[in-house]
């Protein structure tokens, strides 16, 4: 299946904010006839993501580029890698060199970042999640990245999942209340209310809650709510997760923890573009 | 002046990406004609950037939210303060909450760690600038960001400025030869010229360049850079610089400091939207 | 809250479709500055839908139009009946005229078709259901037009809702492969599994399916299924269903029945604009 | 030539109506390199219409799906009938299904309910012609419909067609001036003119009027207007007509009848697909 | 009625065009907070056109500029005349300037050629027409700019008018084959024929050719023509049709003479925008 | 590198603007499997540009038309000569002429009128300059037009030069206070300022401006500046520049001189396409 057209779209753009009338510097000291091969490297050791995006970057801008990947999405790219190598002009690789990067760069930020939660958690059987925390406008290749990285995906937006927060909760009258009225209305999505006491938990589960989101708790909280739910409805944990303390609020048997910082504070990996001769 | 309309339809994507075929939840659980006013409220220390764009997405989702103001673009915003207060429907504030606080933690995220780029040069002379290493898609925004933590735009593109780099020298026949084809094309525009060794600074003034980028240069290099050329052209350092080497940097007496982690990869701001009941 | 920008496009490209570079026949003979008053009157009996998405094709037309109504979304018009009265310029009305009608007869026709669906299956707790038949590019308002008539909208695409089909168990090697897999990847989501004969239903409980639809199985087999899994999980009836068998189906106690024909072959309501002078 | 791109964006924009961030149960299920083919199936008997807007939507998605037609565009299809085999992975089969089908149903639909109306006038001389009573966006694809069902088009949109109704005639003082106006501003359209009497249509005449039509008239002064204007100007019957009385108002010898229905009742034509394996 | 969103966009995407990131010289001279108001002068006598559109570019710009208009569309302006005040603030008139002058000078321009070729045939009876020989993008505005001026719009595509050329005819096997079969299918259009001999134009005639195009034959040839059709078809002119030569050819007794220098050809009028202060 | 995608989707909206619903006649008289060749001859002599965007025109119109090129960009073409063949179906062929010669006459009108002022002012060092005086929409092919008739570009628009003019000298306090704080602003830009005396020539030099431009100054003033500025800083002449006097001024030794009427004013040079028979 091809790239969805949203996507291609977003790469057409930022091609665009990149370049409009053209790259000035080459256009005047490279010939527009000179080819050229260039290969991306890992500077540093990460979780590649985005190969596929920053080829299609490179063919939409010029669709003679042909692109030879040496490794896989998700994969442990190590320091001095090379990913792959790239054949074209060279101005349109020049042309189209930052915004491949950039969006290489993002995405594999986002999935090395992930992975490590992922891999701070390993054994104790709790799912690391993403939030709606996205760069605007990247939240589709965002939540890829957070998949590459061995994340799971929360919904997708405000259409994809119901979850139930405080105001819904003031305005339904009650935990009990807005968690009946969401199940008789949407049968085909699970039912997820976000509480911050354990005696909420319990109201929560009486009124047949499906997943119960536990915001800004404290481990021990945390802990108790786990003895009240475990085995009736999964528990999320939300709010001031860090990559120091993911573990021991695993370790209390909680299912799904998700974490803001995967997509709002992931820094870029750090890749570069070296042009070489044609071979 | 309005936002620039490929800001608004960044906006309108971004909403559209978040509500789909709705808030599915609140359509369920609040009635339509409910009305409530909520705060925009900083949770940590940061500069203000976003606010109007944050506006804009609500104004938007629902043209009949009101926004008022506490604080001004590039604010040092303290923890607990108050940010803006807005108006409207509940179903309306709950629909735009998420869109309207990821433009402004991610916009605040890199005026703040800008300003902290800024501050420690202080008193150096030197001038903090960004790269072009933005998210796709939102440069124009994320370098606004960058304007509004006190630092300086570099070119925004291949487009508006003239940065010639080692594949354009290679392709020239050399430093000499690519600055003066690039000064006799281009009058309206400085030349600017990336080199790695002193000796190539030294070509680089002799042919005319405006501006010299060292790149990834030592410390010692940039200082006898900044001996060989100082008062005849600016000198840009780039590469490797963090908030920890900066100021050593900035005391060579070079005159501009290009950071790509200013856009790469600066964290959100800490930000949440509390709602309230009309007052 | 506003329209979806989506929707405002579709109008955008509607009135674009009608019009290209104008109403000719008006231009000539109708003077620009006559003004006049017009009227919606139902040229029989339905229930009324789009109102609001006319409204806004003559406002996009002509921001100055006004409309005032007389009837609201979902309400039960009579032949006759006066809908909505509009003032403006005699060009502009008579240019949105068709526009602004296709929306309101092609959404009335879907609510009136479901309302009488949802009549036939009054009393046995049976809800109606929309299904994925719609009119390319038309859905979400499709979907509205379903609500309205009182239906209950089952997923809105293949992005918010699992449905597990004969080629999804044929590919995890049988339903209750299929269901398990399905059920472990997606926590915010229930699981539809299709089946086809009443040991498939009892395989998709065995497995924990969330909700089974039964596919084009007679009424026989569908009070089978009912016994087997009624008061464990939803059922669903998909498939062949009429005005005329539906109550059948509905008295054997499964839960939805979906529909196709509510979206793929609803005829239009008669809806009219007749000119009068400004009053 | 290639389909105009205003359809290919309106199958781009359908498609993602229905994708959205994905389809959510094949990509669970269904491992990306599967291969399968697939049927399209005539579940009735039809004429075929859309069978290239399916082919391009399926491109759209994946480019390197293949479609083998076996009937044509405007063949008379029969229950039970192959028309078209595709090939390519099982996601992209299973994703593209639904908007292929919901093009072709929708549009075979329209050319086989025109097709009815056409062979109910055969050999009277009388042609069919469609309304721009058209479901908004759809009117391109749903006029070809029209045509490959044996009808004819009336005009497109306001554009590309004088029809002076009864406003207009207000407004110019009378038909007799409405049309004299008409004629004199547009050299290159004919003029038509509307007109619910017989001594109208002796008005019209008069005037010059190119066409005229009858609006909502009995069979008898349907009569009476042929006997009138029989040989001298093409009248054309519009309003309340049905497949039952269609032919006797064609036995008057009118020369067109144009009928809303073709477009906005038209029901959709059952078509299926059937996965197989790769042959 | 607004403008059409088509006219809009075209507006939106020239004042992206002149301004991508923004107007950095008055961002960097002029205070944000400074009002002026400004004048469009004529530096020159021209039929003034386009007046709307340059509004509507500054109102995109920034939605609280004010227009005051001291001429209306389609007036001869004389050398000196003020055309309209604007007041907003500096750096929104600055910005909108130069796209708001562009539409205006270059819709002028066509304005007042076409006024021109209008005058030199005045009291002979024929009508000056534009051709499809438009800049690309601007033919719905060029088109109006021939109203505007005067003249009269021929086709305004492909789509809404029957114009039979040499290649129609071989492909038909002769005019009357042509114009017969055309006459056939197009009962709303009427149908014009080009030809290049009196011979044609006798055969076009029997045929019931409703227009005869008389393609680049000499003022004798054009006069021979006119002795044979006159009073049965209308005869336009087209090719080689100059300021010079247009009365001769006018007084020959054609309908009308089509020039495809009007637009493409036309040089933009002289007009500029003098900045004052708010009064 | 393929065309920038906004030229892409500017001859994409042409072609929609040319065609609408489709080209009529041709669909009415031309069997649809016709196929043919045909060339575009110039009718005159002129410098040829745009034929890469005439073949992007055909193929986005049918991506099966083949164009063989006998000339290239940038040629002296005479009348007579065939610049090129197209192949592909006749209706095809027939339905892109229109806009692919509208495309090329413009651009080489443009570029033709631009080498007749290069022509003019050879010897004298003097560089042909164009402005933002361009068709809205089309100013990056039009400032190609001028490249290709050996004009240099001045700015693309207000985001990539510094000009200053008269409002922001005003508002800066004065010509040196405008240009110092214009150049402490813009590092990477030369900063250009506009005067009318020599008196602002000596100031603009004081301050240190790289470029200055003389607007609307006599042949006498200008050389008394040439006097003053020469080898300090380019100067700029802009303002009533004719094809009559430019040669007068460049002899003044100004190096640069601004022409509006290149893309203002440019006539459309004479290109014709004829169809042949498939060779």
């Amino acid at each position: 299946m091809d790239l969805p057209l949203f996507v291609k779209e977003h790469i057409a753009r930022s091609l665009r904010e990149d370049l409009v009338h053209g790259d000035i510097t080459s256009q005047t000291l490279i010939p527009a006839s000179d080819a050229s091969s260039a290969v991306f490297i890992a500077k540093e050791d990460f979780i590649l993501c985005g190969l596929f995006v920053a080829r299609e970057a490179l063919h939409t801008l010029d669709s003679s580029i042909r692109m030879q990947m040496f490794a896989t999405e998700g994969a442990a790219v190590e320091k001095g890698e090379t990913i792959a190598r790239i054949t074209g002009t060279t101005r349109s690789l020049l042309a189209g060199e930052r915004v491949a990067l950039n969006y290489m760069q993002r995405l594999s930020g986002i999935a090395t970042l992930t992975s490590k939660y992922v891999a701070a958690v390993e054994g104790t059987g709790a799912r690391v999640l993403d939030t709606r925390k996205t760069t605007p406008g990247m939240r589709f290749l965002e939540k890829y990245a957070v998949r590459t990285g061995g994340g799971t995906n929360h919904r997708f937006g405000l259409y994809d999942g119901i979850l139930i927060k405080d105001n819904h909760i003031k305005a339904a009258g009650g935990v009990k209340q807005a968690v009946i009225k969401a199940k008789a209305s949407h049968r085909f999505l699970r039912v997820e209310v976000e509480v911050e006491t354990t005696y909420d938990v319990i109201e929560a589960l009486d009124a047949g809650a499906d997943i119960i989101m536990l915001d800004n708790m404290s481990v021990e909280k945390i802990a108790e709510a786990v003895d009240i739910a475990k085995g009736k409805v999964p528990l999320e944990v939300s709010g001031n997760v860090t990559l120091k303390n993911i573990k021991t609020i695993a370790e209390t048997g909680v299912d799904m923890i998700s974490v803001g910082a995967l997509t709002h504070s992931a820094r870029a990996a750090d890749i570069s573009m070296k042009m070489g001769d044609v071979t």
